[in-house]
């Protein structure tokens, strides 16, 4: 499922096809299947899905989250229930009409998100306040024909996420908890490796039916933004829909307080796309599936202590190592290694064994080093993963550019990244802007309350926020 | 999600009734959706699907199988292509026919299982003998609208499940990996402390496009029988309908040896069946999310010094324990605790910690045992897991009862369990049987050649096998 052969793409002159040739070159995903947007996440790709899966699943369940699982479909008559939600997936909602051959009264919905038969469920489940709090996820698959061009990861027409659903007694401890979820978001994107900007959108682009919405905007190479995990108030909104209540301690009946919160497999291609190289993806420790592997450089009558040598070292190691005793070359391994991203390449040969040391590749600098101890091998993993946290933190920093005009937006937009604004936060200025400068208003900064002073750089009336605007996937 | 109060219905009285009420009582499965056959999975019930899950995986990819996820979807046109293949599933099957209003060319099939689109990308990934053997597994959901009564986890229309499928150079290489698999659901057997039947099916009832298919067949307690995880050895019959092929070593073009296997959720309400008493829920302590849950009970002035003790206890103890510290009295914890079938429940009031033993019951035989060490409490685990699945053994073999004829194949089958009879082979003779008895012929002994002397109890031609016949659901 990886090709044979090195990247033909650099970054710099071809950042799309770029991104495509490390997508398939790597085996992270195959796009040819007989249905455009539903594509095949091949074995490499999928293992980084399953360490999300275990770091995020081990923290959620650490604040109390449960997994469950929902059904699939949903039928049009309930999912129309919340009109404005509905009015938001409409266009790109996949029905089934028929089973067996036979027609349905009520076509079935494929889910392109779960609240409407959650909270359905919710409804039956919460009767008084001793309910509350109730904290479920689910890891599923959703099903949303965006017409969009696809990208892999990025934009799909099937997708893997978890959905994490919460109901509240109150307005405070729904906040307070989603609080906790962001805080959770952020220390996934230590482990990625990436300084993302927490975003509160605008009210004007929030989640269908949601009180407001904070994502992890994310920057790649290109200077283009991807959108992360999305972390959303609902308020009451749906439990007055779907009449989500309970009676509280004074035997009063209320409304439950909503959130919900989803982080995707597009998370992988963000991965790749912030920080691969020509040479391919580059993963870091954090994610990768195989931290470190180790190649036997084998020579006629020396194959078995190098593989002695070379099994020893991963048994030792605490990191996922994987030992390449495939029957191929030495350069073979190091290209398909190199595409794939894996973090630590150790070279072993006769010499090696001789000089008593270890040589040890870094992916990301292509360093070699040669360190003594299997210990020193695990802080070279650390010392990449800080390395590569602390490159992403200057990448964003360096791509945050004052506008105080229009027309000097209009020059920072070229030059990629985020564009910070006065804006009066109407949505004809976004509208605007948009249209001028080909970069979007993707929101305020989340828990970091910034001053506008002056006045919106497109209508010229007083500015309400200090607004960041990139052109995004 | 689970109710309050305990039983009302007896296993020896309505056992169907018995088994709905274990699944709702216990917060396995909630079935009031607005789709029938399509449930919710609720926390508890999908806990033991995690442990399922985890259990399996480690075990697979130590035999070198590696996860990916293939498309939801699979063009009708596409799915056709394996006649056979198609026509086993084509009354059940969900069809999308339109997406975002507008209709479709060729209308897409939910997957009802994924040989079709997977084999599809098979055929582009295999080249060589050098790409074999292929071994991918995805863990997923799958929709079959069977029309049958529904009946929670056994009979769903949704459910989820992992599917191995694996392609070969040989049928020497695929037939012995298929082995191994078989060993691997044995293992998962011993986790479930069940004894099941491995039966080689019928040839006129194998999975369709099948050369032959091993099931793990379990009885349960009212006498039928439910079929566990089913091994498939495919032969070349959908590597030759897709051309799936490669280049041999000594440059000959020859199509795959492949194979599939299966195991859904319906595997949780094979436990609920086999393991359940009166009292609800007897899980094993091999896949009970909960192994032990320590109950502190408190009296004015000692509350302390009884959490303290509880809580050092599951510091201590390795398996997997939660300490119920909720607002509740300690009879409704033992209910509930009951309900949901955990093996170990330990009681500490003062009186225990003044003593300095540990009060542990089991859910099994319901004895109350005192203890000394936390260590004793393991070992308990260990001797609760080892003795379910004796009386698991002792069942099955008790119930199996020899028929020389067809009278005492209908006497033998109105007592429940398997009746081992002389069969000439023939689908005719398995139709009269169930015709005459209700039951009907599972298949023959897996990996454990029985002689047939004698002749046939249906038509009375000479035997060619033993069979296992029962009724099923």
């Amino acid at each position: 499922m990886s090709e044979e052969g090195g990247m033909t793409k650099k970054r710099s002159e071809d950042f799309s096809n770029w991104y495509l040739e490390v997508v398939r070159k790597g085996g992270f995903m195959d796009q040819r299947t007989p249905i455009k947007g539903f594509d095949v996440i091949t074995p490499w790709g999928y293992s980084i899905w399953e360490i999300i899966q275990k770091e995020f699943d081990a923290m959620i369940k650490q604040k109390g989250v449960q997994n469950a699982y929902f059904p699939l479909f949903i039928p049009e008559s309930l999912i129309k229930k919340e009109e404005e939600h509905f009015a938001g997936f409409r266009a790109e909602v996949a029905r089934v009409t028929d089973v067996g051959g036979e027609k349905l009264a009520d076509p079935l919905i494929v889910r392109p998100t779960s609240e409407m038969i959650m909270y359905y469920m919710y409804k039956l489940w919460i009767r008084s306040y001793k309910d509350l709090p109730l904290k479920i996820n689910q890891w599923n698959n959703i099903v949303r024909i965006d017409t969009k061009v696809t990208k892999p990861f990025i934009r799909g027409r099937e997708f893997l996420w978890q959905e994490g659903h919460t109901a509240h007694a109150t307005k405070a401890d729904a906040e307070e908890f989603l609080h906790k979820i962001i805080g959770l978001y952020s220390n996934m994107y230590e482990l990625f490796a990436i300084e993302g900007l927490k975003l509160v959108r605008p009210q004007h682009d929030t989640f269908p039916g949601a009180g407001y919405t904070v994502v992890f905007d994310t920057l790649v190479q290109d200077g283009k933004v991807v959108q992360g995990p999305g972390s959303h108030f609902l308020a009451q909104k749906f439990s007055k829909a779907l009449d989500v209540s309970f009676t509280d301690e004074k035997e009063q009946k209320q409304h439950v307080w909503q959130t919900c919160w989803g982080m995707t497999t597009r998370q992988i291609g963000i991965l790749l796309m912030h920080h691969g190289d020509d040479k391919g993806a580059v993963l870091p420790p954090g994610v990768a599936p195989v931290q470190v592997v180790i190649i036997p450089i084998l020579f006629k009558g020396k194959e078995e202590i190098v593989l002695e040598k070379a099994r020893e070292i991963a048994k030792k190691l605490k990191a996922r190592v994987y030992v390449d005793e495939r029957n191929h070359t030495a350069g073979f391994k190091f290209n398909e290694w190199e595409l794939k991203g894996v973090p630590l390449r150790i070279e072993i040969g006769p010499k090696d064994i001789e000089a008593g040391h270890i040589t040890v590749v870094r992916r990301d600098t292509r360093e070699k080093i040669q360190v003594k101890t299997v210990t020193d091998v695990e802080k070279m993993l650390e010392k990449m993963q800080h390395d590569m946290l602390e490159k992403s933190r200057t990448f964003l920093k360096e791509n945050i550019r004052d506008a105080k005009s229009k027309q000097e937006a209009i020059s920072a937009m070229a030059k990629g990244g985020f564009v910070r604004i006065n804006w009066c936060g109407s949505a004809e200025c976004d509208k605007s802007l948009k249209k001028e400068t080909g970069g979007e208003i993707r929101g305020t900064l989340w828990g970091k309350k910034e001053h506008a002073a002056g006045s919106c750089i497109c209508c010229g009336s007083p500015a309400k926020h200090v607004a960041y605007a990139a052109r995004a996937y």
